[in-house]
């Protein structure tokens, strides 16, 4: 977490640029953070490989330049500028619809706090709730792999039924393919899903400004690790169950107080790191956490250690990021901290103009450090 | 194709009960088709099977099953009540929406005439259209298997790119997930997609009555049999090729003619035979059909021969039925034959009073047949 090593930050286009960056990468730049990376080298080349490796799942930079030079390029003007986790459509007269789609193909299905059914209806509900979206409707797609237990995908199913009534939406159409057994790998879901954005709601990514106040509605890391504990050969004998959660209500919540939201993320792979990584660069601010601030519970902190692994990037499936106006803070972390799923909720961070497209946390010892856009997949399948 | 076998079909809810249907079932019921099943017994008891099975994939009466007797008991109030294969969804102030979802995994991923790329974007656009919705937007998920060469995806992506233009639709998110080499299996895509249904437009699979003229768009079984005849061990050297292809123009153009369209279906999985049971079963009516005039390509007759499968049952990519009133007949047809999807277009049958949720053929012979529902898979993954 704390080898030095230079790094040419590209504010342009750091989507593809941060997949130079190592883990981490510690800069002493004062408190001013004016960085001056005039004659900096680069010393990783970008990746070249020839086949798909696990990074390209892994919802960080490996991923980004999946998007960016392979989708995108192959799907020519029949791709939105975007192609994000969701996209916000105008149907009808104005009508305005978030649009998502996800599939999970997390290992083990069952983990402590939830499982893959769980995953899959909370997992694409905050994906349009982050657009400020009252979901309403879901797909539901499987694919099987011969010779699946149907009393394990039974149990799948009544999770994703539970998660359904309790986040309110429905799931109204679906499908179901099965593959030769030693092809798939259990139970792959694809859940895609449609909301409508109430009048007045304007929440995207490229609306961070900088003063804008960075917010965190609980303990990160804590799905991540839930998985990992449960997962054969990594036993840390910790007891952390999974924060799978449909955050819509929170969302709602933060909306009813009438102070402005200018962005909402769910950190879920690449974690926090990648949340404000891709916030920062749609906004083009600069993102500086204060590192003492990060609610990191404990297990999590012991876990990461022993693994090597940055918090930061550890996936989490039942917390949002809020990026909202200075004076928005107060007024939508008493909201937070009112709401059974934003209890832990503080402030970690200020949107700065300096380094556009860069996040940088000051550590405990006065010095910061750039927080990269994870590379490729830090922990196989987590959601 | 012509053995005897009893069959108790169960009108009130003929997915279930067709399952209980061999390949086909030849009966000597008279012209009138008068037929009475007092009396009859089951010869095959409902599948029992601990696991899942390459049939619960099929589209056939193992998939209904799987939905009526898994998923839906499982989701509870979550489900809508028919979670087809697309849902109509009003949403603002009375826009209808069509939603539909669908995954690939056909193997080979390039066949004669298409490649998986194709088939999930024309796929899901056929989905849309079926129930007369102007097709807008696609998400697209993929499952990759690591070691996957990036050109066969880029090859994928671009044949999704190129279709997406084809059909005038806009690819607007997506996701990437990536499992293990040994799992997984190639390329694995979903699509979702949404349109507007036009006002006016009232086509849904319970809308069919007796007196109704069935008709096909075009010739039938060729996908599934261009598939095969590339499939490693399945060499035909016949030289069919896919018709997989975008229907929303020729659906279009039918409602343009103002005539009225009862239903729509593309008779994908499954083929035309699951299409016909599912609409007699959805509106309570029989389906007479006339064998003769079917119209069965003599490549794809010769293949179905030589593997004994029924051509009714065999996937195509690029065909569509249709139940009209009779009095649309002809305007229908003629809208159909006019247009380059449509040219092969006839009519093959008539809804009946009598057998509802039975379709029945009328064999060249005077005799007539019950087409059933397909039970599982008779192809392997051919979309």
């Amino acid at each position: 977490m704390t080898e030095t090593k230079n790094h040419v930050p590209a504010p342009a286009n750091a989507l593809s640029a941060a997949s130079d960056v190592g883990p981490d990468v510690e800069l002493d730049v004062g408190p001013d953070l004016g960085l001056d990376f005039e004659g900096w080298a680069c010393p990783v080349p970008l990746r070249e490989t020839p086949t798909v490796v696990m990074g390209h799942g892994g919802g960080g930079a490996m991923s980004a330049e999946l998007v960016e030079h392979l989708f995108l390029p192959a799907y020519g003007s029949a791709a939105a500028s975007e192609l994000g986790d969701s996209a916000v459509l105008t149907v009808g007269d104005g009508t305005r619809l978030a649009f998502s789609t996800d599939s999970f193909v997390v290992k083990p299905m069952f983990f402590p706090g939830g499982s893959i059914g769980d995953l899959a209806v909370n997992g694409t509900v905050n994906d349009l709730a982050m657009s400020g979206a009252v979901p309403l409707f879901l797909s539901c797609a499987f694919i099987l792999q011969e010779g699946t237990a149907l009393s394990e995908l039974g149990r799948i199913a009544q999770d994703m039924g539970a998660a359904a009534r309790a986040a309110g939406v429905q799931l109204v159409t679906g499908d179901t393919k099965v593959v030769d057994s030693g092809s798939g790998d259990g139970v792959y879901v694809n859940t895609s899903g449609i909301g409508v954005i109430p009048d007045g709601v304007d929440i995207g990514p490229h609306r961070a400004g900088p003063g804008d106040a960075v917010l965190i509605s609980g303990d990160i890391g804590v799905h991540g690790i839930a998985v990992m504990s449960c997962r054969e050969g990594l036993e840390f004998g910790t007891t952390v169950e999974s924060d799978t959660a449909a955050l819509h209500g929170l969302v709602a919540a933060m909306i009813a107080t009438g102070a402005g939201i200018h962005v909402l993320r769910d950190p879920t792979r690449g974690g926090v790191a990648a949340s404000l990584n891709e916030i920062a660069t749609a906004s083009g601010v600069g993102i500086e956490l204060v590192e003492r601030d990060l609610p990191v519970p404990e297990t999590v902190r012991d876990a990461c250690s022993l693994l090597g692994l940055d918090p930061l990037q550890v996936a989490n499936e039942g917390k949002l990021v809020a990026v909202v106006p200075a004076d928005s803070a107060d007024r939508i972390l008493a909201a937070l901290t009112a709401h059974p799923l934003g209890r832990g909720a503080r402030r970690i961070g200020t949107c700065v103009p300096g380094h556009p497209g860069m996040v940088v946390a000051r550590t405990g010892l006065g010095g910061s450090r750039v927080v990269g856009l994870p590379v490729g997949e830090q922990l196989p399948r987590i959601c």
